[in-house]
């Protein structure tokens, strides 16, 4: 039983290939009558496009994005929107040596074990490439969030080692980590490229948060709100922990360290990261991701065929250093989808 | 659009409330012919028991678990499965006090957000003794997976600071911490007189593994193997993170450090947790929960009440010092749960 | 992938099979606040009990049901509520003689073929003692169709070939037959008495009327209003064949003739029984079920055991001689749950 | 909460409207390693198509389509199968006088009601047009059924009033009408003539049979194979009523003519369609579906606009005289998808 669809009210169902034509998303469940364009959605998938930060892959995607149902006239209509990026920079040819070999930290093993066929092709529906339809409908998802103002804001907090702190969410899109603290940009470029020159990779850690998201969203007991947002970023390809609010430290802290104390005018803390009983408390919320490093390097690696036999290969093709930052888009459509579909959810029961 | 059911082919639905006539799982999609006694249920329900360690809440409930349904002669017929579990130590007058006073760190106020209406009486529906149905249906879900050899063991790693070594992985039920390290219990015996002292609360990590399970499990792009695993872990109450393999550590690996070398006899590490492309390979599955202190303590805390208005509560009652170790069977069920799943969900495609 | 789950928000379990302990529903996603006692479910149930009608079966259940969960001081919570209903006249040993013989009509070699095991007694799962957690579950959807003003009333248009004509809707509850034209109903006596001293049975025709259904509801386009309904009605244990407003008749009509033309005051006529392009029109919605005659007779049939060898069997035990009327409020109570359901689904795009 | 979504194994999400750019399909939980091209499945849309017949809409469309994913070298990976059909023969200015007016029987009115805007053109996704997207998915589920040697076949059993006999069930698709009856044939081609020349329409029977099924299929109560069969037949646009097997004349029979016989060499006769207690029982499934007239017509009707103010209208543009027989191969493709999702279920437990 397959897992391609995402959302219970607001149901995302993503298809595609990294190297197949194109790749999409339908969206079943959209609330009618709001405004789309695929203007809107482009500017998100210009986030996560590769080839715009120095160290990035140099795979080079206009991401144009059609609309090909569901909007009428510059609106939505309720009924399915279907979005369709059509892959153009695909060389195929670079991957053919790969198509009997397991690359270490891929998919490329799992997929044959699970369905006794894959595509090999960049990697195939598991590629990187797959986000883009996230991003897209996460684009849409927004347009719900817009109407209460709920606004979803992810960043890079570290990558490779070198931490961020939190100077100026604002400013996240203008340097090319999406990095809230510009005094650690030159560190972290400084760490790419030497990881770069050793044809290495590198992980980090994303941070979310959410403003304005009411109090009373998420589903006790096992559609908790920090539950389905777990779900929501560790289902992202390079995501190994996902923690809310105080999260890993909070098992260090004691019972009345931990409790944000309410006040008439709110929680005088957020250890909770804005989740109570896995239900919204009103507060902001922050969750964080662990991201690892790409398994694409340039560096030998032992192996083995689909035959068994032992190999070494060293990946070749146009790969990124890191996931950061292209995955912070995709991070933050997830959060996106989620809560618009917990937004839609709690309205059914309203 | 509520969340009590667990699963999409393996479905398991909850429901009870801490202070109401009994609690309870119904199990639709339960393989038949699978032999199935009460008293399979009962011996994963006295790992949850309160009362059994010397920490632990007082309060005493045999936890007998009658079945319903689904079962004939000793054995699944493929029909729903209903179990139920009653009430028979409540005290709800104990809580009286607490009926317009929202406690911080629990549900009380986010429920009342939610559904502008909420059972009081020993947190409810969001009382930790919701999770004896989970218990009970991880203790079916278990013989599912018994047909195929898969084990799932869980323990704590921590608690309140106190870190255990895996020297022992065999001997966790033998201890009142469920640690795998004989030589921490002393300390973490120490560690919760300590806090019980101050009327205060501990955290701790729990640690789960799965061995036997076959690759090929887990289903791209959403419902990932350890995107469900999250889901699944997170939506235990008391759980802030949950990480997978390497986790956290993995942001701050490089890629020739935490790829996982393929030979003829396996994979020559583990920093996947058992799970590439969210889908598991063949190696045992590694992860891991972050448990936050309980929040009810004896110690005064600011609060509100239902109309605003600022107020001091300690919390009485029968609590716990940690969630910890009667969690460390919640979390092993929800893994069971999240497995067993998978496990019928590839069946329906092989 | 099993099946014991009806509704998408209003989502409600049921489990129990005949001669268990105890039969029951889980309602998960009922709205809160609304007002519910288990006497408003019991006189639902009241009309499906066995033994009310002379020509019914004379086992007698007094169909008390308990609310376990999800109700807090009379009114719901947004918790799943749970309902149980104990079986207290059970007569197993009736059943000894069917546990190898597959009795022609019935479920008993369908259930083998599927599962591979059964319980045999009083038809298991397969009884249309099943039905009774229907009905107290669609006492409570009628809650939430109460706050919008909806009502369902089903009736017998139709026993053994006696028509009934729309005399007088209101007192359909007064006669035996749940039969709005009080001059069918000694035709109807007549013809049950005729066939029950053969040992045969009878089928008939259910007609429903939903009165106050807003237009709007209704998800194209697999969910359409008219198939929901289909299958809610067809999922009944008796029911052959579903009809929406002219139904089968629409076959034989011109466009001209079939088309309801719409007027400033609605529709001028009603063929298509309240429901266009599978969305409910505010019109009365309409529709009729077929019900074969109850497969349990008086008279010799072939049939084969087990291992397949011939058998002649006459099927002995407490049975009725038509489904009719106790599927009367089944049938109601499944368009009640479909109703609520796309009531809420609606709300979530309000 | 929307519903395009078909299935919940073998999943099926259509999108598309009338006279937007394309509709498409996404499947998500087909089998890997099956063989499927583009040409496999526009055998099935020819079936389909407008302008074969000559009373047919004379709008013709190539409807070719194009895989977009999923398979890989001529075989199906696992992964979601995406299929376009682009809308290449579109006149949206011949509805643009249906912007503001509903016509009788059709969906104007309730998507109007339902979402508070709509697509006018070609009744957007209300439109036959829809139906393609159905055909395409339910050509590649038969590849699923070629496996286990399942077969549906569906054909007119009656037009215009004008019935069929099962003559020749092999050559159905010899003749225009999809009748397997030539005998019929002249006198259905007369009834067609005869209502086209007054510019109304027609509606009739379709009947569908499936051979080769095996018994076990279905899923007791709720998503019994005969209520999921009734959902998806109805689902299509021009359904007002599906029955099973003997059907509405089990309404007149008594049990002891209704009841099938059990023998060693199979069941006797076959009142029951192939279902019993909604589990396939191995004979074959027959089901019969009620189409009414198509709704345009070219005579003047009484209606209403946007305002509620009083129009009459003739509806222009080009229709068919009847849904049959387009409507045939897609309420053979609303069968197909419903067995292939009930047979991958089945695995799942067994």
């Amino acid at each position: 039983m397959a897992g391609n669809t995402f959302g219970q009210v607001f149901k995302v169902t993503t298809w595609g290939e990294s190297h197949g034509p194109a790749l999409g998303a339908v969206i079943d469940g959209c609330p009618p009558r709001l405004p789309l364009t695929a203007a809107d959605i482009e500017a998100e998938l210009a986030r996560r496009r590769p080839g715009v930060q120095a160290h990035a892959s140099p795979r080079r995607e206009p991401d144009q994005v059609e609309i090909l149902s569901g909007v009428f006239e510059g609106f939505t209509t309720g009924t399915p929107i279907s979005l369709i990026i059509f892959n153009r920079d695909v060389r195929s040819q670079d991957y053919e040596a790969l198509r009997e070999v397991f690359r270490p930290g891929h998919g490329d093993f799992t997929f044959q074990a699970k369905y006794g066929i894959r595509d090999h092709r960049g990697g195939g529906r598991a590629s990187a490439r797959e986000t883009v339809a996230r991003v897209a409908a996460g684009a849409v998802a927004q347009k719900v969030l817009d109407q209460e103002k709920i606004q979803v804001l992810a960043y890079t907090l570290e990558l490779g080692g070198v931490k961020a702190r939190l100077q100026d969410i604002t400013k996240i899109w203008d340097n090319p980590f999406f990095c809230p603290d510009p005094e650690a940009v030159p560190a972290m470029t400084a760490r790419v490229q030497e990881v770069k020159a050793l044809g290495n990779s590198l992980g980090g850690v994303v941070e979310v948060r959410v403003q304005g998201c009411p109090a009373g969203l998420g589903e006790p007991v096992f559609d908790k709100l920090d539950a389905a947002l777990a779900q929501a970023v560790m289902s992202v390809g390079a995501v190994k922990g996902v923690e809310i609010g105080a999260g890993f430290a909070a098992a260090r802290m004691l019972g009345s360290e931990h409790n944000d104390p309410l006040t008439p005018g709110g929680f005088a803390s957020n250890h909770a990261g804005g989740i109570l009983a896995g239900i919204s408390n009103g507060d902001e919320i922050v969750l964080r991701a662990a991201v690892k490093p790409i398994p694409s390097i340039g560096i030998e690696q032992q192996t083995i065929d689909l035959t068994g036999q032992p190999r070494v290969i060293t990946v070749k093709g146009r790969h990124d250093i890191s996931a950061i930052p292209r995955i912070v888009p995709v991070i933050q459509a997830m959060v996106r989808l989620t809560l618009t579909d917990f937004l839609l959810r709690q309205r059914a029961i309203a």
